[in-house]
């Protein structure tokens, strides 16, 4: 039995997050193995732990007194990582008896190979009677930057308020990378593996729980106890959860089944679970990334978010948008007459649409100083006409003016629109073509607007998507339908 | 009538592409309107034909002697670019009766304006009774790079085999720039805007018969004769055709009316165009790009692409490449015992995986001097056992193992293959966390990679969605049944 069963979450798995205290179990004295680059991490993310390595013979480890096992510490460490073979770990967990918290099992070779099942249960006998928490086996390990703790580098150290469950190891660093260029900020992130003790649903439940977690991210390939996620899942009524799913084609199972040793249930069961629990499910990582950032940065609304305005400069990314936020479920309606009446009354120049989308040329974005654009948020923010305004800009177009910072202008007055109460949910679009120069811009903007809560998209496309994921969870909230991707959601819609 | 009705579409836009000389009306003598930057366009793009501004009074446009009119000519010009108030136009158009082949009207003003369809017949009639052709108006010109014609900036010289018709200005110049990051070559654009005279259909007609150009691209809102582009598309047998649609949708119909003016046919018309001519329908921008470039460098095979072996680094990441090659149609079969054999043989390290997907720790990958991925090329390439690999790289983590250019040796060992005739297509996923030194390194390796025929995808799943493009194709040819998301394509399915 589980030794934390009767403490929360939160308790159970602050030595996770929080360590006191590292062990490292598989370091080598002699070269660089996964270990010894994970007391690297540690060290360059300015963990301020006490560090111990474990070895059967070495003095010194990564330039730190390294002790002989578990078994010789003198107080109780909060957190081991192990990472030797396969055959090793039920011996290493003997050893962690009264003297360690929670273990993450890096080692591969349990569940997920053929033969592998026997292993992976004496893993788990010896974590019971050792009464030690096992996190894994095979997977990577745990960030945390709030307690500077990570596993890999190109993270980035800043804190955040989503919280990351990740079947694949591989997979995390990719969310903690692509997110992290993404605007994406991580109160936590565990790799759980093949879960063989820690469930997955445990580690959800840990971030439903904590203070520091807001937004809920899960990829996962298959549960062996999908009643607890679902319970739990069930549970949480206020952090909105978004859920990558893989193996869910019949090709995907194949694959998951040696990925993760995963037994992995119908789609037809994750579809319901979604379904039954507000949970969003994003088919690609990019998808996923794009759902996150929405929840981060955008609450959801008592109401949920259908007419949407699209502002911009092209005509024709303008209808393709209008195409995208259609089949996303969403209304791109025709502005009521006053305000379509005040937006002309700007006198937007010839080649301008004011009935929805709005589409202007960007040359048109210089007049009057560059106040056209706020005259137009002002318009439409306070005209009760629209739930999201999405501004989408081209922007090698728009750098093209090069006498004036007409991006950065108009990024300032979507800032100060949010600051200043702008009702809608705002979102923004920023189009390159890729080339450097234009990134680097790209990136710059980026960052002071998730900062400042506007979330911030590469196309109209995946803007549409995202915002769908918002949508669903508002609509799931006031109890009303939603619809994502062709898939009616309702709360109502019981069958398990 | 038409004034070259029956002459070739490579005859009737032989002045388009290739101009020998070039009138300019509406380069401005004291200010820079979009007259004087197509000027400075050209000229930046090397083009070596005569220039000749059409100015009232000017002696000298952009420091070009200028004419009055164009009925002043010595000599008829093939291309004048027109950009002058609309209701201007006609008298441009009557003073170039004799004078001039092919006129681009840029203006707007016309039928994409409510009372502006009046305007744009008096357009039409003047341009039938000058015997002028006349492309737009509410557009913004022709990109040509043989020609070294272009309208905008950031395209890049270098001439490829994609022809694009385009009924947006500012998506073609999107189409140019983002296309160009890419790795798309084209053989010319032309934005064709509300099409009151030239149609989409007789400059794809342009493209089926021109030598220059390979595969056809074509964004359209709407079009006048539906039934011409059809039999267009129906009679041309050879060149892949692409079409992104705007206004598939009720709202992105009615933002379609604002923009060209387009009276937008049912989306069951162009779901049926598609299935009937074998031309591959795009949802969004960036699958129309990658569609085209799949095009530009994989030839058809003559059985339709099935069989889908995942080769590269990461589990997870081979879970959800498996679940969107099985979405868009794929099989992802398991390898035959000898095969799985042979790369056991290989000696994979832990954590691999050989059956398809093939998934292997990047460090495996160096092993050998970097030997061991050309000797899975070997392997899969000649078993006859699949159609496709799709190899999937995960920059950031090959890049991290920086005492060997792994990565290198990889692209490298792809392009050997594929020169040394391997067999199934071949496509390659460089996925990257979107920092700038990944990004510079992707920009190099997709070039190399493009220049020898091998795509390049940023994600696993767009790879899916664009071969899916292929495969349709490939079946359209077959006369078999092919399937795109979800929808199947026949041949036979009569039905118009």
């Amino acid at each position: 039995m589980p030794p934390f069963a009767n403490t929360s979450a939160l308790e159970s798995f602050r030595p996770l997050f929080h360590p006191r205290s590292i062990a490292v179990v598989g370091a080598s004295a002699s070269s660089v193995s996964g270990g010894n680059r994970f007391i690297r991490h540690l060290k360059a993310f300015g963990y301020q732990g006490r560090i111990l390595p474990v070895h059967p013979s070495a003095e010194r480890i990564e330039d730190l007194p390294a002790i002989r096992s578990l078994a010789d510490l003198d107080e109780p460490v909060d957190y081991a990582y192990v990472a030797v073979a396969a055959d090793a770990v039920p011996g290493v967990l003997a050893s962690g008896r009264g003297k360690l918290r929670v273990a993450q099992v890096m080692s591969s070779g349990f569940g997920e190979i053929d033969g592998g099942q026997a292993m992976e249960d004496r893993l788990v006998a010896a974590a019971r009677e050792a009464g030690i928490r096992v996190v894994g086996p095979n997977c990577l390990g745990v960030h945390s930057p709030r307690a500077r703790v990570t596993f890999t580098e190109r993270t980035g150290p800043e804190p955040g308020r989503i919280g990351i469950v990740c079947q694949s190891g591989g997979l995390g660093i990719d969310i903690l990378r692509r997110g992290r260029g993404r605007g994406l900020r991580f109160s936590g992130l565990v790799t759980v593996g093949n879960c063989a003790d820690v469930s997955a649903a445990e580690i959800v439940q840990y971030f439903a729980e904590s203070d520091d977690t807001d937004v809920i991210g899960l990829y996962v390939e298959g549960v062996r106890d999908g009643r607890r996620l679902f319970e739990t899942l069930r549970a949480n009524s206020t952090k909105p959860v978004v859920i990558l799913k893989g193996g869910r084609t019949d090709q995907g199972r194949a694959a998951a089944a040696s990925h993760t040793g995963s037994l992995v249930g119908s789609d037809h069961a994750w579809v319901a679970l979604a379904r039954q629990t507000g949970a969003v499910l994003a088919d690609t990582l990019d998808a996923f990334l794009d759902t996150l950032l929405v929840f981060q940065c955008l609450t959801p609304a008592a109401v949920p978010t259908r007419r949407v305005v699209l502002f911009g400069n092209g005509g024709g990314t303008s209808v393709l948008g209008s195409d995208a936020f259609s089949r996303a479920g969403f209304d791109v309606p025709r502005l009521p007459d006053d305000i379509v009446a005040a937006l002309t009354a700007l006198e937007l120049p010839a080649g301008s649409s004011v009935r929805n989308p709005i589409d202007t040329p960007a040359g048109a974005l210089q007049k009057d100083e560059g106040r056209l654009f706020p005259r137009i948020l002002d318009v439409v923010g306070g005209s009760g006409a629209l739930d999201a305004l999405v501004v989408h800009i081209n922007m090698t177009v728009v750098l093209s003016f090069r006498h004036v910072d007409m991006l950065g202008n108009l990024v300032d007055a979507a800032l100060r629109a949010k600051a200043d109460g702008f009702a809608p949910h705002l979102a923004l679009v920023l189009r390159s073509d890729g080339e450097p120069d234009v990134e680097e811009k790209k990136r710059d903007y980026r960052a002071r607007a998730v900062a400042a809560g506007i979330p911030i998209f590469d196309e109209l496309a995946s803007a549409a998507a995202s915002l769908a994921g918002l949508r669903l969870v508002e609509a799931f909230r006031a109890g009303l339908d939603g619809q994502i991707g062709g898939r009616t959601v309702s709360r109502r819609s019981a069958a398990p």
